[in-house]
C-alpha cells in the first residue's frame, strides 16, 4: 500500500519523497528505538489512547526522551489524518529513535528522531471469516518483550518461517510455555474460559488484548491471564490471536493439525462481533 | 572522530554528505541487518579475513544475500583505505541490511543495502596500560548472540549502565554464568590458565578472541574454553577483555572491588605484547 504523502516528523510535516535518514542513526545502527502501529477505521483512530500510553511506557523503559507531550502527539496524529484526507480503513506506523549521532553504544546527547506515516489497510476480511494457519516455534527473543522496540530480528525470522510453511503466524514458546505470536498475542479457549499469557516482561502488552479483557468484564466468558503450554494448545477448543492489524483472528490449524473441527470457534466469533461493535465497524464480516 | 569522505556502498563509492537512507528500510525499522568493526593499524587491516568470514557467517544465519563475494569485498575494502589515503590507526564500520522495502516482517524481494566507512581511532593507550573498571549485569539478550546483528538494544543499555557507574564495560551473566561483555569478550586468569566462555550461540565469536587462542597454541599458558561463574570471577587472579577496538584490555576493578592488587596482571600483559607483535604495532604501550 502506498504511503500517504504527508509524513509527521519532529520538525513538522514533510513530503514522503523528502524524508531520509543519515547513515549514522541510532535506529539504523542499533535498533535503538520504539514504535507503534495504530489502526484507523474510516478515518478515525481505534484505541489511540492505549497506543500513545504504551509508546510513553516504552520510551520510559529505554530512557528515550520523546520530542512531544501526549497532548501534542494527539493533536499531531489527528492532523496527520486531516492533512492526508484519510477516510478509509488505514494504519499509522510511528517510530522514535534515540537520534542521529556518531556510532557509540553509550547514549548520545542529541534529540530523538520521530516519524509517523499512514497507509491504507483494508480489513483482512477473508482471514477473519475463515481463520488462518499457524506454526509453533521456540521464542528466542530477549527478556524485555514488553518494550515495543525496533529490535525485531527474531520476530522477522519467526514470521518468515511461518510464511515459508504457508502459514499466517508463528506461535512462540519458551520451553513448553506459549508466550505470544511474532506480531500478535495468542489465546486458547477451553470450555467457557479464555486463557492467555499474563502481562509479564516476556510478552508485548497488546492494546487489543487489553481491550478484549475490558470487553469481557462481568461477562459469563472468563478471561484468565494464565499461561498455557504446547500440550494444552494442541487440546484447545478454539485458538485465536489479536493485533491492531489482524483484529481478532481465528487460528484453525496449528502445525498442520486442525484446531477441533478446523472452523472458527463460537467464542472467537463472539469476540469478533464485540470487536466490530467496539470499533464502530459497520460492514461486518458476518453480514 | 570524523568519518573519512569516501564511503563504500553497493553502488560504488559515495561522498559522506550524499549517503542517506529511506525511512522504509529494514535496518531502521527491524534492525534487520549485520555489521563488522575492523581495526586498521597505520593504514593496514588487522584480522581482515576473520571479520569477512564472520560477516558471511552472520549473513548465512539470517539468510541475507550479500551484494558481493568475499574476493570483491577484499578488493573494495582495500580501495576504501586507498581512496581515503588512510595512514593512521583507524577502524572501518560496515553494515549490511536486508534492504529498502515497505514495512512487513516477511523478507522482501529487494537487494541488500551495504555501506562501509572509516574513522581515525587512536589506540586506547592509557586504558591498555592501567586497566579499566567494569560492572556485572544480567545478560538479557536473545539466544543467537553469535550473529553480529543490528539488534543491539540490550548491549546499548548495558554499556550505558556501565558508563553511568563510571565504568568502561558491563560483564554479562546468564543466571550465574558469565558470557561476555556488552561489546567485547571476557576472560579470567587463574594460575597459568585462561578461562573464557566456549563459542556457543550465547556469545559473539570474537575475532581477537579467536586470534588469542591461536597465539597460545603450544604455549605453556593454557587457553580453556570453559565458562566461569560470578563467584569464580570475584576470585580471579586476573581479568581482561578483548575486542577489535579495545585490543587486550586489563580489567582491574569489578563492581568497585579490585581484581587482586588492582593492577594489570602478568598474563594479561604478556598477551598485550603478543597482540602488539601479531598486529605489527611499533609504538608499544610498554615502551
Amino acid at each position: 500500500m502506498t504511503v500517504y504523502q504527508n509524513i509527521l516528523t519532529q520538525s513538522g510535516f514533510m513530503d514522503n519523497t523528502q524524508l531520509t535518514y543519515p547513515f549514522e542513526e541510532r535506529g539504523l545502527q542499533f535498533g535503538d528505538g520504539i514504535y507503534e502501529v495504530i489502526r484507523i477505521y474510516k478515518g478515525s483512530y481505534y484505541l489511540l489512547t492505549e497506543h500513545v500510553n504504551r509508546l510513553f511506557r516504552s520510551a520510559d523503559a529505554l530512557k528515550i526522551t520523546l520530542p512531544f507531550t501526549k497532548e501534542e502527539l494527539y493533536i499531531n496524529l489527528e492532523q496527520l489524518i486531516k492533512q492526508n484526507n484519510i477516510t478509509k480503513d488505514a494504519k499509522v506506523y510511528l517510530q522514535v529513535t534515540r537520534g542521529s549521532a556518531a556510532r557509540d553504544h553509550v547514549f548520545p546527547d542529541v534529540e530523538a528522531n520521530f516519524y509517523a506515516y499512514a497507509q491504507d489497510l483494508p480489513r483482512p476480511t477473508e482471514n477473519l471469516r475463515h481463520g488462518v494457519a499457524a506454526i509453533t516455534i521456540p521464542d528466542i527473543r530477549w527478556q524485555n518483550c514488553y518494550i515495543k522496540s525496533l529490535n525485531l530480528l527474531p520476530n522477522v525470522l519467526a514470521k518468515q518461517e511461518a510464511k515459508e510453511q504457508g502459514c499466517f503466524e508463528a506461535i512462540l514458546h519458551r520451553e513448553e510455555t506459549v508466550t505470544e505470536c511474532s506480531s500478535s498475542n495468542v489465546y486458547l479457549v477451553k470450555g467457557d474460559t479464555i486463557y492467555t499469557h499474563p502481562e509479564t516482561n516476556t510478552i508485548l502488552h497488546g492494546c487489543v488484548r487489553s481491550r478484549i479483557k475490558t470487553l469481557l468484564d462481568n461477562h459469563s466468558i472468563a478471561f484468565r491471564e494464565t499461561a498455557f503450554n504446547l500440550e494444552q494448545l494442541a487440546d484447545a477448543d478454539e485458538v485465536f490471536l489479536s493485533s491492531s492489524t489482524a483484529e481478532v483472528m481465528p487460528i484453525i490449524m496449528i502445525n498442520n493439525n486442525s484446531v477441533k473441527d478446523g472452523k472458527p470457534g463460537k467464542i472467537t466469533q463472539l469476540l469478533q462481533k464485540m470487536y466490530e461493535q467496539d470499533s464502530k465497524i459497520h460492514d461486518s464480516i458476518f453480514s
